[in-house]
């Protein structure tokens, strides 16, 4: 079995993708796609879906794109810029794509759209490759 | 009833609170802190909390921090750095205190940690003031 | 004259571009490209050009293509990841592309590449326009 | 000698250091403060400091810092929010401590203050230690 199928197995048992409805859409080497529906239990104070979880759909593809190159690919820092707000009613989609591919260092940017193919949030992040710990 | 009290109201009955089990420790106008009980559900295919939990609680001081100052003042950019993985077991902390209170730019850095004390996380964010939009 | 023409003058008689011998290759509104020449007085101590060199490659495009679109529009955050290591006798090339241009906080994203065209740094910015400040 | 004596004697000949007149204030294992006096040449088409020139100086705390450590260090990554305008009879200094000695990746935190104290910066960064690459 090679290291794709490998981690679309593991992501089939894995506790946060049941919790939060994360669904991984397209995955290939240094490339995935996500998707998760909005829930009214994911609201904040302001009558608008939380931050975390509009970055938490984002970190999952981020996640299966470091992994599918290295595994485990562990992230160290993520930066997301949040551009438009998103509602209850919502799906989200995630698109992570590997810019850097190195030994010691992995760089990614991730776009994340709503069903109406609006940019809602952009994010960049760098991952440490753990092969050989 | 003054600002602090409305928030913390309006917090009391947050969906993404009950839903996460996010906790307010403390608040006060531009210092917040929160805390939130890790769970075998927040795992990712690797064993350890997902970076988007260990995001969602930095993004809820975060969030009380700033809409402490100004309300609503929302998050246009949030950078966090992962510096120790979590487990399913651990509590973690997130305390936010505000850098900058401008009236075009708020400015705040949060750090997280377990119930060891250890710094897992940091994160730095911006959020836009919306009063008298 | 429009906003472009005033900008580009402005630009013209910029003590910083002098110094650093920044040269503005393309402006529209939204986007800007700028190109940079290293030099041997760029090299830090491990004999590579300094990163604050290559950061200001980034801000010149990214400080364009904010201030066509409104000015001022000044930068609030800017986060540059390193891709690549950079030489003395390079030459650097920085495209600024907008990808929100809100009222209170414009987005937006600059990708530097030398004359192999190979990425040396990704870089996304923050700013606030100051109209009818 | 050992590592920082030796980090001393090459930043006494780097040449951006000469370039843009950055002076090392204070040097230890994880932590450095430098100095640099702003000029009319780093003014930019607003009528004030460039923002690559205040990362500049950060990025030179964050430099020392990390290859006070290891050497060499390398930046992948560094985020900056400027919070208040710089002037060209400004003096900056840029503190940089590190939150996060690893193996594989460092992490820093750098405050750029004026010299009436104020902060006109926050950073932080991610390094690559590359010993025995």
């Amino acid at each position: 079995m090679d290291g794709i199928e490998n981690l679309k197995q593991l992501g089939a048992n894995e506790p946060i993708a049941s919790f939060l409805g994360l669904r991984l859409v397209d995955l290939s080497p240094g490339y995935a796609r996500v998707s998760m529906k909005m829930k009214p239990e994911y609201l904040n104070f302001n009558g608008k879906v939380y931050g975390g979880i509009i970055a938490s759909v984002a970190d999952q593809a981020f996640a299966y794109a470091g992994n599918s190159l290295i595994m485990p690919n562990v992230a160290s820092q993520f930066n997301i810029h949040y551009l438009a707000a998103v509602d209850a009613t919502d799906e989200l989609f995630a698109e992570c794509t590997v810019l850097k591919k190195g030994k010691r260092m992995c760089m990614m940017e991730i776009k994340v759209t709503n069903q109406q193919n609006v940019l809602v949030a952009l994010a960049t992040g760098s991952t440490i490759p753990l092969i050989g710990r």
